[in-house]
C-alpha cells in the first residue's frame, strides 16, 4: 500500500484537492466484508456510517449476482430483458398501490432530475420548494436548490425554501410551531404564483436526514402535501436516505413519515453500491410523460443493475434486515437517550428512528458543532465510523449499514459511551 | 425465457409502453459474448450496432476485474483509495497535455451537466451552442438542448443551433459551405450576447455521429472553436460515442477532429457497461470550479468503476483493438464504397471513420429512410443487428464493439451486400 501522503499527491494532481476526504488523517482502506473495514496493516474500523453497502460490504449474494449477471449479459433495455421486467415487479411490490410504475436510472441525482422534469412537464409551472437545509444531487437544476452545502449556484428564482422546525430545541407549543411553518409555505406558494412560476413539485426527504432529524410537529408533512398539491403541484419524495427499510418500520420514508407522494426517487442502497437509481410513480403520470418524450437512459435498468438490486431486496428478506433494524434501533436509541441524560450539559437530545440515530449537541441552548466534531474523531481513535449531520453540523450521525448486527451494536456503543465520557465542555 | 408477447405485456405494467425497443420484432437475448448475442433457442446475431460493451460482451478481464474488485472493497472516494488514482493516472496519460484532472460521474448526462455547470460558472454566461440535430443526455438541463429526439421541453432562450454541413450532400463549393455555417454561427453568438445570456459554452460530438457523420468543410471545426472562445465561451467535445479509439486513428474523437476542447466528456464505452462516466479537463478549470464548489458524487470513482474502467484500457492495448479498428475499418470503408457505387440509384455515399461506418440512402437527392430500414430489417433476418442516424434516419449505422475481428468483418459485409441487394427503389 501507498502512504497516505504519497497517495494523496498523486490525488491532488488527478481528481484534485477539493474531492473531499473524511477526518483530520484520511483513512485509507484495503477492503471490507460486512460491517467492517480493514486497513493494510490489518486493523479494522467499525461502520457505523455507510448507507450505501446497504446489506453489508462485499455481500456475498450480492457479488454473486453482479458477477454472474456481468458474465451473462449485459446490455441495455432496447432488447427484450427478463431480468429487468423481474426485478422492477419485485421493487414494485414493496409499494403501496398506486406507486406501480419505474423508470431506472444511474444515481440519486439522475433520479430527482427526472422526478423535477416530470413535475415540470406534467404541472407546466417550475417553482419547486424545498427545505432550506437539504441536498437532492449534483446538476445545474439541483445545485440551484441546494440549501444544504456550498455551491456556487445562487438558488434559482422558482425555488423557495421551507424550514423544517424542530420540537427539540423550539420550546414553544406544537400548534404554535405548526402554524408558523405552515404560514411560511403559504407564503412562498404565493410568492411562487406572483412570480409566474407556479408549483411544480416539492421535494422533500421524508425524514429531514440532512436537516439532522427533526422532530417535526405532527400535521406538518400532511399540511406541505396538501397545499402543495392545491397549488396543482407534484410531491416528491427523495428517499435516498430514507428507503429500503432504513426507519426500521417501514420499507419507505413516506409511509413512516405518513405521505402519499406522486413520484419516489432512490438511490444508494438501491444496488448495495453498483450505481442506480429509479423513480416510482403512477401509470397516470408514466403515461403522461412518457408519450411526449423519447426517454431513454443507456445504462438504466441494465441486467446486471437488475440482477444486483434483486439480490439487495433478496437478502433484506432472507436476513430480515428490516425487522433486526427496528429492534437493534430500539436497542440503541434507548440507549442513546440514557446518554443524552448522562451527558445533559452538552447533548441535548437522542433522535432518529431505526438504523438512523443521532445525539444532537448544545451547550445552553447553543449548538455544539465543535464538540460533535470531537466526538466523531475520539470514536475514529476507537476505530468506529460515524460522522455529523444537521445545519449546525451538531448532530452525531450513526447510520450504519443496515447489515448491522446485534454482536457489533455493543461496541459501537460503548465506543460512545467512551467517547462521550472524554468530552469537556 | 418467457414468450416475447408475455414479457411485452409485463414489461408495459411495469417500465411501460414508451420505453423503446429496438426492431418491429423486438429480440430477446439470453446471453452475449464477444460480438455475438445468443437468442434462448440459440440462435446467435452478430452484434454490428453497439458501442458499450466496448471490449466485447462479458470480457472475460472486465467481468474478473469487475467481480474480484467487487468482493474486495467498493466505498466512495471519502476515504482514500489507491485503484481511483491508479485508473485516473492511467486514462489522464491518454489525453494531451493539459487535459490532465479528472471528475467522475456514472452517465454521459451526468458528464454533460457537469461540464455545463462548469462552463456557466468560470463564464458568467448561460449561453449554449449545439448542433441542430444532437443529443447529449437526460436531465431538464440537456432536455432544453436536445435537438435529435422528441423532448417535451422547449429549445432554452439561452440555446442556439447550428447546422452542420455535409459536404457529401451539398453541391455547392466547400468554402461556400464553410462561410456559410460559421456565418450562421457568428449571427448566433450575437444573438446570444444581445439576449443578454453571453456564451458559456460549445457542445458537440467530434464526430457528429449522431447528425449522420456529415463530411464537414476543412476549417469548420477550428472556426467553431476559435469563435466561441473569442466569445468567451468554454469548449466541450462530448467524447461518449467518439472517445476510446473508435476512430480507430485517435483514442479521443477531439484529437481525429483537430480541435483542442477545455472539457471532454465520455460514457458509454468506458466501463464496458458498467455506469461510468467523466470529465476530463485543466488544472486551472478544475481549481476554479473546485474551490467555490462542494462538490461530490457517491458512486463516483468508486474503487469497482475504476477497476473495471482500466480493465477496458488494458484490454484495447493487449488485443490492440485501436489499430485493429483501424485496418478492419479501412477494409469495411473499402467495401462500403464499393456497394455505394454499385448501389448509386439509392446511396449517396459511405461515410466514416475507424468502426463508426455508414452509407448514406437517398435516391434522386432525396434522403430514403425507409429503404435504409428495409435494409435494417434485412440484416436482422440475416442475424446481423445495425441501426440509423442521421437528421432523416436515413444513414445507416454500423458501430459494433470495437473487439469486432477480421473473423467477423466478411459476414457483416457479405450479409450487408445481400440485404442491399434486395432493396427495390
Amino acid at each position: 500500500m501507498t502512504s497516505n501522503a504519497d497517495l494523496i499527491a498523486r490525488r491532488n494532481r488527478t481528481i484534485g484537492p477539493y474531492s473531499p476526504l473524511f477526518y483530520a488523517e484520511p483513512l485509507q482502506f484495503v477492503s471490507a466484508k460486512g460491517v467492517w473495514f480493514t486497513e493494510a496493516n490489518g486493523d479494522r474500523y467499525l461502520d457505523g456510517y455507510n448507507n450505501v453497502p446497504h446489506v453489508g460490504h462485499a455481500n456475498d449474494r450480492v457479488v454473486r449476482a453482479l458477477s454472474e449477471q456481468a458474465a451473462l449479459l449485459n446490455v441495455h433495455t432496447r432488447y427484450l430483458n427478463e431480468r429487468v421486467v423481474d426485478y422492477s415487479e419485485r421493487l414494485l411490490s414493496t409499494f403501496r398501490p398506486g406507486l406501480d410504475r419505474v423508470f431506472f436510472g444511474n444515481s440519486g441525482s439522475e433520479a430527482n432530475e427526472l422526478a423535477l422534469r416530470i413535475a415540470r412537464q406534467l404541472t407546466g409551472s417550475t417553482g419547486v420548494i424545498v427545505s432550506d437545509y437539504s441536498y437532492h444531487g449534483t446538476t445545474i437544476t439541483l445545485a440551484q436548490m441546494t440549501t444544504g452545502l456550498k455551491t456556487r449556484e445562487p438558488l434559482g428564482a422558482h425555488v423557495r425554501t421551507l424550514r423544517i422546525p424542530d420540537l427539540d430545541s423550539d420550546p414553544r407549543p406544537e400548534a404554535e410551531v405548526l402554524a408558523e411553518a405552515l404560514a411560511s409555505l403559504d407564503a412562498s406558494i404565493a410568492s411562487l404564483q406572483e412570480g409566474g412560476f407556479g408549483v411544480s413539485a416539492s421535494l422533500f426527504d421524508p425524514l429531514f436526514s440532512t436537516e439532522g432529524m427533526p422532530r417535526v410537529p405532527a400535521g406538518l408533512v400532511a399540511g406541505i402535501v396538501d397545499r402543495v398539491r392545491a397549488a396543482g403541484g407534484m410531491v416528491i419524495a427523495d428517499e435516498v436516505q430514507s428507503g429500503f427499510g432504513r426507519t426500521g418500520s417501514h420499507m419507505w420514508g413516506h409511509d413512516y413519515a405518513g405521505m402519499e407522494p406522486d413520484l419516489v426517487t432512490m438511490g444508494k442502497p438501491m444496488g448495495n453500491g453498483h450505481p442506480m437509481s429509479a423513480v416510482v410513480t403512477s401509470e397516470d403520470v408514466l403515461d403522461r410523460f412518457g408519450s411526449r418524450n423519447e426517454f431513454f437512459n443507456t445504462f438504466a435498468g441494465n441486467p446486471v443493475s437488475a440482477a444486483v438490486g434483486e439480490a439487495v431486496l433478496l437478502e433484506m428478506e432472507a436476513e430480515a434486515l428490516m425487522p433486526r433494524a427496528q429492534e437493534l434501533g430500539g436497542q440503541a436509541l434507548a440507549r442513546f437517550r440514557e446518554l443524552a441524560s448522562q451527558h445533559g450539559d452538552f447533548v441535548r437530545t437522542a433522535k432518529g428512528t431505526g438504523l438512523f440515530l443521532g445525539l444532537d449537541f448544545a451547550v445552553d441552548g447553543v449548538p455544539a458543532p465543535h464538540l460533535a466534531k470531537q466526538v466523531v474523531e475520539a470514536m475514529k481513535a476507537r476505530r468506529v465510523l460515524i460522522s455529523r449531520i444537521g445545519r449546525d453540523e451538531s448532530v452525531l450521525k450513526v447510520r450504519p449499514p443496515l447489515a448491522f448486527g446485534a454482536a457489533e451494536l455493543p461496541i459501537l456503543l460503548d465506543a460512545l459511551e467512551a467517547s462521550l465520557a472524554e468530552v469537556r465542555v
